[in-house]
């Protein structure tokens, strides 16, 4: 039940089908794995090796492996720069090992990282299976790689398809730039999400996420945006202050989206990994509830969106939903329309009119689920439409267990589902910063 | 399965133990009632009247309400001032009945209203059971008196306890003003939400809102916060536009908390009527996760509120769940702690010392569910807790299977969960305008 043993089980458990070779000078089986005294007893070429050793033990350690030509290792074990002097004597020590020797370090004081594309399960939280996916994610910090995705992966529905999760520690050497470089080239990520609390480098940074982001959209989460937050952070990491304003206006003007809470941060990644590209900011709200699509509307203006001008055609189309009396608009509140012609007929025409529109770029579907509004091709229409008009949809039920159908019908499609106006909203703002 | 038979079959199944009256010319038995052709031929004193009839026999019903001496009239029919010129005649009519006859009229264009302190369930929305509560809302939206509390109301655990849910409707004559002077006088309400989408009277309305908060919490919604959503507004419930920023003003003058989205209102609510009222906007953040710590701190500084300092008996208490060469603050980040003294002993004496000092008014927890974390007494010590020092706690849970324990363990404490550390932070904030 220790860091190690469990790290091992998960590299012994998962989809890895490469060679393991657990190091341990008092034991001589683990899991029915042959042990080794010391990494330079193994005698075949190694590629990573995983260190939980004690604090004490680590510059050795890294040493050996560097002297048994393993081309990088990660290191778990804490108690180095985020404990202030003491712990950052010892890491200047690795910093040194690896300008001499050329390897790759990742840490100390990670907990792993997790390939869920080759199955490297490096890490010691017990995940439930990993379905993978083109998100990347690289983090400055346990939770982003360990807690909050163990949560994510254990819920029944909308996970964000993550397919490789690296815990950042205190970066020694390998950082977010060698990462954004990483993915850049990696064919597989489609999406990349970085959790920073420090960035050494902010020009290059810039420099490099304005290049990679052109590629594949990125999304940023730096904490310690207040001078107390900072403060926290830097008995977190032993992370430097970073000018906040400054970095702002960094972002901004090379397009790095930016969230401000976890939420956001998987809520954006979600999003962009489902979506395709966002071509403009011109949104159509649509929605059961009058009152949320006023609240969305505030929300998604107030976010620098807009709201989409329909086509006369559209309108028109529109009109075939509603009663006469009603001139249809954006947002296009349609309850009366499903009371007067029927859930699935305004549903169907409502919602098709709207995306086939060419002044929409994006779509918001707040719907409510209950007996008069449901009916049983409900999640096939967003899959059908979200397929055949390459625009991102983006949708919030509320409701009873029609509801929780919806959702569980929609697995599997590029239709992300959020948990309230805010998330939804924000989610598009960021993917509008990111695509920009 | 028509609003009205749904209304009428939802009265006669709740718990209202008084007499009903089903009026329809057509029937003459609707579940086992006696049916009157007219309102005139009940011969008895009646309370409340719900009017669920084509548009065009609306004005004609409620005269005829009125002079069977009938002392108020509930409509939900639809198709009055929300529809523009057409309705809003037809509204004006209502209006003057009012005037001459003193009959009160709540709507039209309503979803209803729900107390369930009296167990009259007035509404067309097919509700699971409702539990009641201190929390009483007025809503000028069925979605926040309809479809947003079914949703609410479905979900296993962390339901906020509503008790009464009036649906405003056009507001021709009950409006947000009386509803406020019922509240004041209603020794069952404890908190007061209000969603709207118009104020008729600003001016009085800052005046009574201002008198009512010194005795209860107000939580208020105002949407159309922008000039899209003040339009979208006004074709949802034929809205005036309010002048957004003077009453921004007013309401930061008078102490009235705002907020932003559905999610934010019913969180607000939830917090403020589970918790005891908050003294100061001094915050202690204990966590089991650095970089949420940090984020936390970030989020609650942007919104006004503080870090408490901790006294030095505090630090002293603290220094003892953690390594000695970790000097504690706020946050206070005691992964570490657990993992050298046990789980259970740091949460016991870490989070105990930081409820314990004076300097702290509230407290967030943002702990991760996971095996190392995990021990049976954890939800028993947080609802001990909260008894014990009377302060506002706020928690979040990131992890696996143990979250969703205890999450279902802390039901029934004033302990709420929030989904994630914005909700948590921008409830307590709000509580903290509120109870200012």
């Amino acid at each position: 039940m220790k860091a190690g043993g469990m790290l091992f089980q998960n590299l012994a458990s998962g989809e890895f089908d490469g060679k393991l070779f657990p190091v341990n000078p008092r034991v001589s089986d683990i899991l029915g794995h042959k042990v080794y005294s010391d990494i330079a007893a193994i005698g075949e070429s190694v590629d990573v090796a995983f260190l939980v050793v004690p604090r004490e033990a680590v510059v050795q350690a890294v040493e050996k492996c560097a002297a048994a030509g393993v081309s990088a290792v990660c290191i778990i074990t804490a108690g180095f720069s985020e404990l202030g002097d003491i712990g950052s004597t010892e890491q200047s020590k690795l910093r040194q090992i690896v300008k001499r020797s050329g390897i790759a370090l990742l840490g100390p004081n990670t907990i792993g990282f997790v390939n869920a594309r080759c199955g490297v399960m490096g890490s010691f939280v017990g995940f439930p299976r990993w379905k993978g996916g083109g998100i990347s994610i690289f983090a400055q910090s346990g939770v982003f790689s360990g807690g909050l995705l163990l949560d994510l992966l254990s819920r029944p529905t909308q996970c964000p398809p993550v397919g490789l999760s690296v815990g950042a520690g205190n970066k020694v050497d390998v950082d977010e730039i060698d990462f954004l470089h990483f993915c850049a080239d990696d064919p597989e990520t489609t999406t990349i999400g970085l959790y920073l609390e420090s960035i050494a480098h902010p020009r290059d940074f810039l420099d490099v996420a304005a290049k990679v982001r052109k590629l594949k959209p990125i999304v940023l989460m730096k904490s310690g945006r207040t001078e107390e937050g900072a403060r926290a952070s830097s008995s977190h990491t032993g992370s430097q202050m970073t000018d906040d304003i400054l970095l702002n206006v960094g972002l901004k003007q090379f397009g790095i989206a930016r969230a401000t809470d976890e939420n956001e941060f998987v809520d954006a990644l979600r999003g962009l990994a489902m979506w395709p590209k966002l071509r403009g900011r011109k949104v159509a709200v649509a929605t059961t509830s009058g009152a949320l699509g006023v609240i969305s509307t505030d929300l998604l203006i107030s976010e620098g969106l807009e709201l989409a001008r329909f086509t006369l055609p559209t309108v028109a189309k529109l009109k075939q939903v509603m009663p006469r009396w009603v001139e249809p608009a954006n947002p296009f509140d349609f309850w009366v329309g499903a009371e007067l012609n029927g859930t699935r007929f305004a549903h169907e025409h409502g919602l098709e009119a709207l995306l086939a529109d060419d002044n929409v770029d994006a779509f918001i579907g707040i719907f409510l689920a209950a007996p008069m509004t449901d009916f049983p091709e409900f999640a096939q229409l967003l899959r059908k439409l979200a397929k055949t008009y390459e625009k991102p949809l983006a949708v919030v039920f509320y409701g009873d267990q029609s509801a929780r159908r919806w959702m569980t019908e929609l697995e599997g499609a590029r239709v992300p589902i959020f948990a309230n106006t805010r998330a939804a909203v924000r989610s598009l703002s960021l993917a509008a910063i990111a695509a920009r």
